[in-house]
């Protein structure tokens, strides 16, 4: 049942293996659903309570732990054998006299894990202060390290099969932003429009359906477009209004983000000219992609078209150019490694994959424009294949 | 902007002072973005990144802190003043070298808020082990204390409006789980039927629209209704297969979940007598509820029906009957404060409002039901109004 083949897992445990010899790290306890997913193959929608691995590096799998409901999913979707699936009864659920790391430290204490060194994301979002805490309440002769990305490090390189999930995702996309772009009319509700890129997303093309993605679609109009992270309300669009749409497909948790941009009626000379000059610096990026090169240059590109004088780009609302992407779960479909600013020298190499998203909101001119990439051998292939300008209806 | 009126969210910030001040906390980080809109107003899809509210005991308004690309996110939909919308420049974002936590303390130590005791939500998904880590770093001689319930606390007994938007709520899951009921037959891709009902969510009744759900629709066909949190694939329904279906309706982020199940063909005499029992034991405990009696009493009533000898529900598979639910974002509806389990002695008042769902996922027999109600002055009714049965096609 799970989506890649058993070797596949097994090479990614290894990786995951090197790295922790390297950092020191004797057992890792992963809580990021991503990570689980890429190490075991859990997908389950159960990420609202503590679930996890723990990785031994002397053992060959990880032990999956969760609540008790949710062991079957384990089963169904993983690749771990019976006793690796240890779930914690439900009076660990919202208590407030025990915690399901309480659980975890049984675990880790019945196999002797304990008088080693653990290695624990601390910045992941499902491991709250009062997770790490508790571990250590239980634990206080453990060390504790931080190993917030060491998986996700590991996940920056996809294989060949990744890359085929994350294209179905952007068949998919191109699909939902298409739709999207047809249903903005004056009008039209919000919300119609939404429920119809959500279809889209869903129901994905006739050989292959749509994953749930891991943020809900961005839809920012009028004055909401001077807005980064807005959704939509059950308001009609209006003539002589533009709007921002963000939006991912995605394919067994692999996602192919993109960013268009709509304006119903004439759009006037100083979106025109944002939207033609912000094409043109985003293409400046992708034109300099290319294994070898760093993040920090590929934005060096993006900024000499973008921001010197008369640019497109203004230094006081400046954000990162772009960040790499792949598997996701609510509330981030980003990897949180690489990100393509000033200071990253993460050097790019085949199959890496980035959404660069330039995006301007700004109170007097919103415009949004995006692609997701994935570096080739000699440079660079956007995932999805969508017209890259202001759409004017 | 705020859909509320802004004398709702001052009485909000006055209650949550009452309890800070019971509490002996001066300063509370509010970092649940369902307390930060319910304290401020803000709507933001934008939690992936640390933000949150710092409301200090002697200060009539909280402060906002977020990344740069939000703040005008939190000028459109929050009732606060522009000094209050603190934004932190996006080089804190997902770097290696500094933390918006870095941030915080900041604006902490500008207004002599660091010799205070600050109160934090411990135990809230995007509060990390980091975020507690930097602050202490930041702040050694700060006190910390645990804070994790304390607005949810607050939003336990709605108000009228809020119990309207959850009506409405209502309204849109009955039309989404009806289109899901009518959707699944043998030979439809399950994405498909996964897709209509997103449709339903968002586009909601022609008087309103529908918000993001805080998750995903829960659709467990075949040998998956064992397991209690996957979603759907691209595989087709087939006949004489069970389908559970658990969805929410969302209306400016307060939800109405419900659960309903489906037979494609001739159900099994066993599945038919297990949704039998399961819908008569529901009953008994909605027949329980009124103000005055205790979460655990009304589980106690389920309990009798239920797991009595010859009863629908197993020990060794036991989990709680309901939980309070109301104002969510992803990934979860749930409120996190009162569960309706042993042990629980919140006791019932008039507008506090709980999803009851007595499922069953076992490998043998999946059978979900569920009910969200409103605490009335004299009983309880159900937000939604649908058939409470299995639905054989």
């Amino acid at each position: 049942m799970p989506v890649f083949d058993i070797a596949e897992y097994k090479e990614r445990v290894s990786k995951t293996k090197e790295r922790m010899n390297r950092e020191g790290i004797e057992v890792l306890l992963a809580t990021d659903p991503a990570n689980m997913n890429y190490l075991a193959g859990y997908d389950g929608d159960s990420f609202y309570v503590p679930q996890g691995l723990i990785l031994k590096i002397d053992e060959e799998q990880p032990v999956w732990f969760g609540r008790g409901m949710d062991a079957n999913g384990a089963r169904i979707t993983t690749w771990l054998k019976e006793e690796n699936i240890r779930a914690y009864s439900d009076d660990y659920v919202q208590s407030s006299i025990k915690h399901p790391m309480n659980f975890v430290t049984n675990i880790l204490k019945e196999k002797g894990r304990t008088n080693k060194i653990i290695g624990v994301e601390m910045d992941q979002y499902y491991f709250t202060a009062r997770c790490l805490t508790e571990l250590k309440k239980d634990l206080p002769n453990t060390v504790f390290k931080d190993a917030t990305l060491l998986v996700n490090m590991v996940r920056q390189i996809k294989s060949e099969k990744e890359i085929s999930y994350m294209k179905r995702a952007a068949r998919i996309v191109e699909r939902a932003i298409q739709v999207g772009i047809e249903s903005i009319e004056a009008g039209v509700r919000q919300c119609d429009a939404a429920a119809k890129i959500y279809y889209a997303q869903i129901s994905g093309t006739p050989e292959y359906g749509g994953d749930y993605v891991a943020g809900a679609p961005i839809m920012l109009t009028g004055k909401r477009a001077s807005a980064a992270h807005l959704t939509w309300s059950d308001e009609k669009f209006h003539r002589n209004e533009v709007t921002i749409l963000e939006i991912a497909g995605c394919y067994h948790r692999y996602h192919s983000p993109i960013c268009r941009t709509v304006y119903v009626g004439n759009p006037p000379d100083k979106l025109k000219w944002v939207a033609e000059k912000s094409v043109e610096a985003l293409e400046k990026a992708l034109d300099a992609i290319k294994p070898g090169i760093t993040c920090e240059e590929v934005e060096k590109h993006w900024r000499k078209a973008a921001m010197a004088e008369g640019g497109v780009a203004r230094e006081s609302s400046y954000h990162r150019l772009g960040y790499s992407i792949g598997l996701g779960y609510p509330p981030d479909w980003g990897e949180h490694t690489a990100s393509m600013r000033p200071g990253d020298k993460t050097i790019l190499q085949p199959n890496m994959t980035f959404h660069l998203i330039p995006s301007i909101w700004e109170e007097d001119c919103g415009f949004g424009i995006s692609e997701a990439i994935r570096v080739t051998a000699d440079g660079c292939e956007t995932l999805a294949n969508f017209p890259r300008r202001l759409f004017v209806k």
